[in-house]
């Protein structure tokens, strides 16, 4: 079962040259969601072969440009190649106010019904619940109202042993019962265990994206025990001061989260522009947790692949 | 006296990978002027090493996204890069409205003033006169509210012809008195005229940017014998009743805008996204008027240079 993360940009505030602001679009089981969608993103899409017409979730974290100036072309662009099926959107609630702003002047009718889901800063929400995957939002500590987004992964049903149920013919009526743990009665008579003819599934795992925030500990209990922790780290800890002034996050900060929520692998990202080169962040985040990659434009992470 | 225009976006609504919406940057005698700021603006001038600082003019031909969804970053990154001098900003009134919002919920407050300019889509207005330039719009024929843009080069003053002016030992006091015409009286009474010791300037030239507009003749006399016409051509002329349905041009039209205007040269572009090759565009307009090129991404044209 597919469960990754493809980054679309790495970087904070200001663009620089290959490195765009952020945006992510996690797959779970094919299906695409889009995380937060700076401006560019439609143009990374493109350059990664990553089709809108898949995307039917995007969530956005916060109304800094650079997490969402990227939208309204997105979602134009969709509208224009024919989109019918719905889109759900979810973001601070002035989100829909700034694009019917936008829509109304352009003279824009969507061919396509946008629902909007308002976040809440405030406390953790369960916005999604669909077959593959819930998603909640964590409230982070930024210099306006931002969320973060958690992805569980919802567990499969039990894997049916293809053999065992061809050898006692099993009538396939029976297999989705088998699925969901029950046993086998044969014609006859004879008992068989669910364990006997099934496996159980992969165990579910969990994506947590935190992006912006100033390091505090009151969203760590929500992340616990991520199989993969995506953190802004904005800056080095040299540059401490300036990460609190802007509520940000230094590359070590982003690693101690990741070693007191217990995150099996961490991805840093929102880069500042001041860095050209990303190794000093790298290493700064691996001082403290090993398993650090750095979250750049085009790479993609299974969520759960060990990256130590 | 340089007088140039580089292309920082050549596609229509949908961009496509290495296509870019509407942007250009005019540069005139070393002072930038951008005409439209589709999304990924400020990308394509890292990509073209073209400073953000040195732009002082944005124009805006509409609201449609294509042409001004990058202007919000760029306003932001020009802020956040440590702007103080005033950036002057034409275009439809409502474009104010739609900065406002999201400043005000992005809590932006820039360092530097906006001098917005609302422009006139029913009448020609002069809406900047300074040394180098005069600048009006075109009011155009399109689906919502849109001008073009006529930048006229001012004419220079004469230039001296430094050796005679030494061997007369002329003052430098009496240079400005020279550049604007006037005739010297030596100290022995003998009286130089002007035409013996200056040369005049260039011709002043012209460029008349006419982006998105149906084919509509209501617009050619005021762009009658550009240097430079840009003119929009969407589509190929077998798509002539899309083009009329969606108040676009085909580069056949374009052709004919330029004949018919008398225009020196032309440039197309705002392509759509279904042509992947531009070559049948460019063949069809230099079918009309072969002084034709395309306004592709990185490249710049000289106003006054042949094309042909």
């Amino acid at each position: 079962m597919k469960f990754e993360v493809t980054i679309l940009g790495s970087s904070s505030a200001t663009p620089i040259f290959n490195r765009n602001p952020t945006a992510q679009v996690l797959n779970v089981n094919e299906r695409l969601y889009l995380i937060d969608c700076g401006e560019g993103t439609q143009q990374q899409m493109l350059r990664f072969e990553i089709k809108a017409s898949r995307i039917d979730h995007i969530f956005i974290s916060h109304l800094h440009g650079d997490h969402y100036l990227g939208l309204i072309g997105l979602v134009s662009s969709m509208h224009l190649n024919g989109r019918v099926k719905p889109l759900k959107l979810y973001g601070p609630a002035p989100l829909l106010e700034i694009i019917n702003l936008q829509f109304k002047y352009s003279e824009t009718v969507l061919n396509y019904n946008i629902e909007f889901v308002a976040t809440d800063a405030l406390q953790p929400q369960i916005i999604l619940d669909n077959q593959d995957v819930v998603v909640e939002t964590i409230p982070l500590d930024h210099r306006i109202a931002t969320t973060g987004f958690l992805f569980r992964q919802k567990k499969r049903l039990r894997k049916i042993i293809k053999e065992k149920a061809e050898a006692l013919n099993i009538p396939v009526e029976h297999f989705p019962l088998l699925k969901r743990g029950e046993d086998y009665r044969a014609p006859d008579g004879k008992l068989y265990r669910n364990h006997e003819l099934t496996v159980d599934s992969d165990q579910p795992k969990c994506y947590a994206y935190c992006s912006d925030t100033i390091y505090n500990e009151r969203y760590f209990e929500q992340i616990q025990n991520a199989d993969l922790l995506y953190h802004e780290a904005t800056f080095l800890h040299n540059m401490l001061d300036r990460a609190n002034k802007t509520f940000h996050t230094t590359a070590w900060q982003a690693g101690q989260v990741a070693l007191q929520t217990g995150a099996k692998n961490l991805l840093i990202g929102h880069f500042s522009a001041r860095y050209k080169s990303l190794t000093d962040l790298l290493d700064e985040a691996r001082g403290v947790f090993p398993s650090t990659e750095l979250a750049i434009e085009g790479s993609t992470f299974e969520v759960g692949e060990d990256l130590a």
